[in-house]
């Protein structure tokens, strides 16, 4: 019985195969491009593998994703139907999430960008922006990390707003569910977290027609996929003012190319995949915990729907 | 009975005069350069008044702080002896300082100044750091805003502490009292906001002995007062790396003068006394609530300890 670990950096690869045997004595861990004997192989533990690396094993009974999202396994076009995924997630991530969210709604709150282009200026100009319960802040999904992210808003003061396809009760945050809700919530949302999964009926939603149903100024946070956002949309909702700002955590193709016209955009913070950034020590043990469970189980707690995308 | 108006922009001071005007209806409200009869004046409502200015009016009763500091009218060396001094606090202003604090600490946990550069210079670097409960973060002063800060510092996750003079119990935050407890308070705290009011034994307290007690590497947020800070001392911690980065938005001088070195160092963030800021409108609701309870009653319960200092 083997466990094959795969990360696109292969460093990175045999650093998590050194830790996970160190967290599983006993166990056979080996980087995925080690393998000798495929067929033994029933746990694979991975961060966006490659088309075609689940399918070479045949007795495959579970694949962990080293991350809250299944995206990256589910966008293989060979992955074995039926084999269950296990999710990476915990209180580590959670908090992670909180801390990222709750700092870039805030840096837009109080216009940051804006007061540190006036310290560049030396220019003393107080910016007056609203005190937070008059600024309404929007969180789309509301799973683990959404739903955190939505409370922590409210703890802060925010008038804190909450969407999700299928709704969901939150103290302190007003919620809005499904297809017919989506626009009273947009409706004067002025900074906007999305925090979906991303699957067919989530590529894409962050564009010009969204864009357009939020208030003119408004603020968007994609700490999602991505995926998510359609890129030339928000370029152009940046030129015209329809959003003053924009923070993006997430790309279509990370790392994000040196030649990206996001890196140089004024209106645009970028940071590089690190809002709830796994740190390996944590997402070991939270990995090598849950094989056990499943080992010993058949299931986890952690485990994800693949028919549904998340 | 008259109330003298003054602030240091006149066209300010002209706004406040109107605006307590519409607020106070029957009441003689006029610009301090501008009084006829000083011996009429029996309310003061003032930020930063000049030296003599209270010492005009004979049978003033209170002076009004369009501030939650009085530090700025004990200043005044002229300033009549035994006339009461009332705050300015409110809930938006609690609100707005718990902000300020949040989003401050958190860049300086995340590391958003060393992003910042990173995005500059088109650099995929994700910076690794602790998940905030194990990062310990420190307010120094446990007042209406001290405590707001380090409760709303907790409730982000941090592993919070507080420091006041006299000892404060406060839910899920570490305190420590007096010149007994600072050493310890001190000791692992990373990132350290002074909260205190400025009094004769807080003034130049943000010195090298000071940073020296923190762990190399610390950071620093000023959003109390100019005069609590030592400026040269800064200025060496920050270039030895005993201190990492500061955020200051209170100064000797304000406006920061253009020439001040603190504009253009890479190691600071400098924001133009906006951590706490009043916005009229909110203030003057509050000034007109007191002047009117001050007037039936001789007291009020936002009453300034002038022996205290604050």
């Amino acid at each position: 019985m083997t466990v094959a670990v795969y990360l696109p950096a292969q460093d990175k690869t045999q650093w998590w195969v050194e830790m996970l045997q160190g967290l599983l004595p006993g166990w056979d861990i080996a980087a995925i491009d080690e393998i000798e004997d495929p067929s033994a192989v029933k746990h694979a533990v991975v961060w966006r593998p490659r088309a075609g690396d689940m399918a070479r094993f045949p007795n495959l009974e579970v694949i962990v994703s080293i991350g809250a999202g299944i995206d990256h396994v589910l966008a293989d076009p060979e992955l074995p139907k039926g084999v269950p995924i296990i999710r990476t997630v915990g209180d580590d991530l959670t908090q992670r999430m909180r801390e990222y969210v709750a700092l870039h709604v805030l840096r837009h709150h109080r216009d940051m960008p804006r007061q540190l282009q006036a310290q560049a200026e030396k220019d003393w100009h107080a910016i007056v922006v609203p005190v937070a319960p008059n600024r309404v802040v929007g969180v789309m999904g509301l799973g683990n990390l959404g739903a955190a992210a939505a409370k922590t808003l409210a703890g802060l003061g925010f008038a804190a707003r909450g969407w999700s396809k299928s709704g969901k009760d939150i103290e302190g945050v007003e919620t809005f569910a499904g297809a017919d809700g989506m626009d009273a919530f947009l409706s004067g949302c002025e900074i906007l977290v999305n925090l979906l999964p991303l699957t067919d009926s989530t590529k894409g939603i962050l564009n010009a027609d969204l864009f357009g149903k939020l208030p003119k100024g408004a603020c968007v946070i994609n700490c999602a996929r991505g995926g998510h956002l359609v890129d030339g949309d928000l370029i152009a909702a940046l030129e015209s003012g329809q959003i003053k700002q924009a923070t993006l955590d997430v790309f279509h193709q990370e790392p994000l190319p040196a030649d990206n016209a996001f890196w140089a955009n004024s209106a645009i913070t970028v940071t590089p995949h690190v809002a709830s950034q796994i740190d390996a020590a944590t997402g070991g043990r939270l990995i090598a915990a849950n094989l056990k469970i499943f080992a010993e189980t058949g299931t986890c707690p952690d485990m994800a729907d693949a028919a549904r995308g998340y």
